[in-house]
């Protein structure tokens, strides 16, 4: 990685020598040599009076093309954007992909939003407009508009005609849809298909009937999933009347597995972890909210605890095993909420109640396996039995109670229609730490006569 | 997800029909005219009788496609091949992409894989047998060989001529690969240019020659990054000597983000996600082993508080606040330890001496904001600024301790060539316990004639 981080430092180098002494050509043929994913980090690493002369060298498709590979999440794209007129910006807007200019106005003022649609042709800003309108995370938020598309009644080479005249615009290449009078989509041709075979064949005897295709309102964990079970390259959208809306490219759904993967790692550690490059400060202000919220949650047991300070004073040996089993079960509660939220995220082919009921089965066992290992343990160590009892058997039902709320909460968060990842990790061993506390405490109380031989 | 695996049984059901009632050609039609992705779900889901019908009605493309598209992981897929004479066997394995075909070997008896091996052409079998010997987890257990190279002094209608006789065997399409007389990787033709120049242009006119490439030794992690950032299709794998040795395509990248993902959140989770739909037994097993591995971990922290019994005597207060300590500082060491493993997923723009630093500074930060705030919530709840002060500065050391752990054991680990990801987020918590009840036990010692008065 660091090696990559050269190679860009290089570059931006190079580049803006080349500007700085007045080679604008050796800039403009330098800068074109550059991959697209490239061409965005150079640009947005070059000093902002050194972008002031670059917007201006380049052609508005090479602009578009650094503007479509700079990630919104990372780099302050809109402020790269308003560094030039408002014209100019248009015009870049115009040639980057659909589904790219959305993200990107998506981050901009509402004012600037209406001065650039206001700027462009009346049906391309309504088209942008519509995309606009998609809610964040489904798939109508992920395409984009620039597909190819024909009608079923023609030969493999007028076909390629069209595509050839296409491909240029389009965002993937690697199908062609078919549509009816009607707009709706009705069939799907591989190109490479087409390249197979001759040229005075219809294409209806190589097009495929059996579409998979997604609403643009689905979500877009959803989508990602289908094009990673199918090996897509691209998957289109339709409206509810299967209209042809636009498609989902593969290097779109790679950035959604990514971003998901991000958010259940995140939702686990209670810490947001899109960043890894921030300052010491920065990422200490991320961690420090998560931590006072949970120290107020721990303070319960905390309250809880104390109030049982009569029983501690009488057996103070209780005081040993309370890390014991709030740790322990707090492990379980997170394993518990590990698999719940995956399975979530992946779907189940079992009922909501087969796996619930699975989930008790499972904690019973887990409970019930720990249990007896701690009473064995504490049964030798302290030559009490009826001390290992209460100590194992607390465990055993504090596991078991850990194991239900690390199942439970993430589906009922499901079920409230949020996403199942927000359940994290330390929330759950925080809670179950006030759960297997009071567990502990009336257990201990029932058999306290016993183990202090009182 | 339901919805999905109801048409999955649908298709199921309606094949089975159509091979019991002996309709063997419609069988035949409707197969061929499932998306590849079903073929597999469909094949491996008919009862082994019928496999045995329908892998004799099926021609061997079509069986290799059913092959191509079974996960390895998922289903006993060598188990459906042994179900085939090895004849047979051979020829469907032939027609498959060598990358899945390899795949699938991995998963089999040496003695069978030999067996396979001796039944192909002598050159195929060479060139399935150094695919093997590929680590897993690298470029070259990845890719496929089966892609799309020319020579550099060709016209685009004779490149043209070529892809279309080749594009039915190749994996991907969408570049074409550009070689010296060596084998060498020189040069990269997009079939998007190839589609939009005329015909009677050099190639070398559109051939990219600042080429992204893997070796076959890279870790899969970086290649995916790679893919990812860049928007690749499919990216070119080559030895030391730049010679070409195969291509990756996204789909295989997608899955590699899947499995590092599910790989990561296991890890933070200390139990594996990647079954989703295990018995209630499988799944305890799995939780079992983790669960008592840190019980026996936590054990240690009880032995700890219990050598400190005479202190617990004392000042049974001091019991109030072990969970809340043990706790918070726990949920800082899971925060620190996500961060750090995410870092060095996605690599780190710092050196490790900065990331270092920067680390210590944001934990003390941490443990600072939360040892004040426990320190006010303590004196007003129990009166008691000495009590306060003593719980305060413990939790902010034990939080800066945890800290350091969390970020330090996942740098070490990777140091030591493993995947950071098996530093468990429980296992950071357990180890955390421990040092927290020493840091508070020791500096309540210090306080105690204050806070108790005595």
């Amino acid at each position: 990685m660091e090696e990559k981080s050269e190679q860009l430092h290089q570059n931006i180098a190079h580049l803006s020598d080349l500007l700085h002494s007045g080679q604008d050509e050796a800039f403009v043929t330098s800068f074109n040599a550059l991959h697209d994913f490239e061409m965005g980090q150079v640009y947005s690493g070059l000093p902002e009076q050194l972008r002031a002369v670059a917007w201006r060298l380049l052609d508005n498709e090479t602009l578009a093309t650094v503007f479509d590979n700079i990630d919104v999440d990372d780099e302050d794209i809109d402020d790269l954007l308003q560094e030039m007129p408002p014209q100019k910006a248009v015009q870049i807007l115009r040639n980057m992909y659909a589904d790219n200019e959305v993200d990107l106005l998506q981050e901009m003022p509402t004012r600037l939003v209406a001065t650039y649609l206001s700027l462009m042709p009346k049906d391309e800003a309504e088209d942008i407009r519509k995309l606009i309108n998609y809610e964040e995370q489904t798939a109508g938020s992920l395409m984009s508009i620039e597909y190819l598309a024909v009608e079923a009644d023609l030969r493999v080479d007028e076909v390629m005609r069209l595509v050839k005249q296409q491909a240029l615009e389009a965002e993937a290449i690697n199908y062609v849809y078919v549509l009816d009078k009607q707009e709706r989509l009705v069939g799907v041709i591989s190109l490479r298909d087409l390249l197979t075979h001759p040229d005075d064949m219809l294409v209806s005897e190589i097009t495929k009937d059996r579409i998979i295709s997604v609403k643009a309102g689905d979500d877009q964990q959803d989508v990602a999933q289908i094009v990673a079970d199918y090996n897509f390259i691209s998957i289109p959208v339709t409206d509810d009347n299967d209209r042809l809306l636009g498609v989902i490219t593969v290097d779109d759904i790679v950035d959604v597995i990514d971003e998901e993967a991000v958010e259940d790692y995140s939702g686990l550690a209670a810490v947001n972890v899109s960043q890894t490059d921030d300052t010491a400060w920065h990422s200490a202000i991320k961690r420090i909210p998560w931590l006072i919220a949970l120290l107020l949650l721990g303070m319960s047991t905390a309250t809880l605890i104390s109030s049982f300070d009569g029983l501690v004073r009488k057996a103070s040996i209780l005081a040993v095993f309370i890390s014991l089993i709030t740790g322990t079960a707090g492990n379980a509660g997170t394993q518990a909420l590990a698999l719940a939220v995956r399975r979530l995220a992946v779907g189940s082919n079992n009922s909501a109640v087969k796996n619930f009921l699975s989930e008790i089965l499972a904690g019973f066992l887990v409970g019930t396996a720990t249990g007896f290992s701690v009473f064995l343990i504490v049964t030798f160590w302290k030559h009490n039995y009826q001390l290992g009892l209460a100590v194992g058997i607390a465990m055993a039902i504090a596991i078991m109670v850990a194991n239900l709320a690390g199942y439970l909460i993430p589906v009922l968060i499901d079920k409230l229609g949020m996403d199942p990842a927000v359940a994290s990790g330390p929330f759950i061993t925080t809670l179950s730490d006030l759960t297997s506390v009071l567990i502990y405490f009336n257990i201990a109380q029932l058999f306290i006569s016993h183990f202090t031989g009182a």
